[in-house]
């Protein structure tokens, strides 16, 4: 295996989820599309970073954001392809987690 | 799913495998114990770094460092139970970022 041409993605991916919230974020879009206060309610961001958030997952592709032409106007954000990918690494974070660090911590 | 306990275990796997050059020495451990020198070379990390990281991930459980008794003294890193229970996780990091994540970036 050549770690040279693993090295940087591997790197990229870890920089890439390893934001604060960014994991936690992506783990709530997998149960589906959903408006900007649904997922700031869920996960308990402040509205400020959780936009940022979402602004740096739309740039790497990841989430999309739909605007609905309804009144009033519906905006929903939700995993592309490439999101959804995530899916089974997302599990394995949350397994590893809850099998091998504290609650408490 | 209750997300107020899952968010700190979640968060806090998420910092430990965030820091840069973490997730490769991980996964550089997962082939087997190995010696400082072989790991510096296998991912070319800089000695100094190096040795933070495995202070660091021994210091969380996840890297054991023996002493062998030899002339001259033998000293290997390998992954506890714990370290080696980050395998799959690895594995999807490196599957996804192989599929999704351009080679150059």
């Amino acid at each position: 295996m050549d770690r040279s041409l693993i090295c940087p993605r591997f790197e990229k991916a870890m920089s890439i989820l390893s934001q604060r919230w960014t994991g936690l974020v992506i783990y709530q879009l997998l149960t589906g599309p959903q408006r900007f206060c649904h997922i700031e309610s869920s996960i308990g961001i402040s509205g400020r970073v959780l936009s940022e958030r979402l602004k740096d997952l739309e740039h790497e592709g990841i989430v999309k954001r739909e605007v609905f032409p309804e009144t009033p106007v519906r905006i929903e954000y939700s995993l592309t392809e490439k999101g959804a990918a995530l899916e089974p690494l997302m599990n394995e974070i949350e397994k590893w987690s809850q099998n091998w660090l504290e609650a408490q911590n």
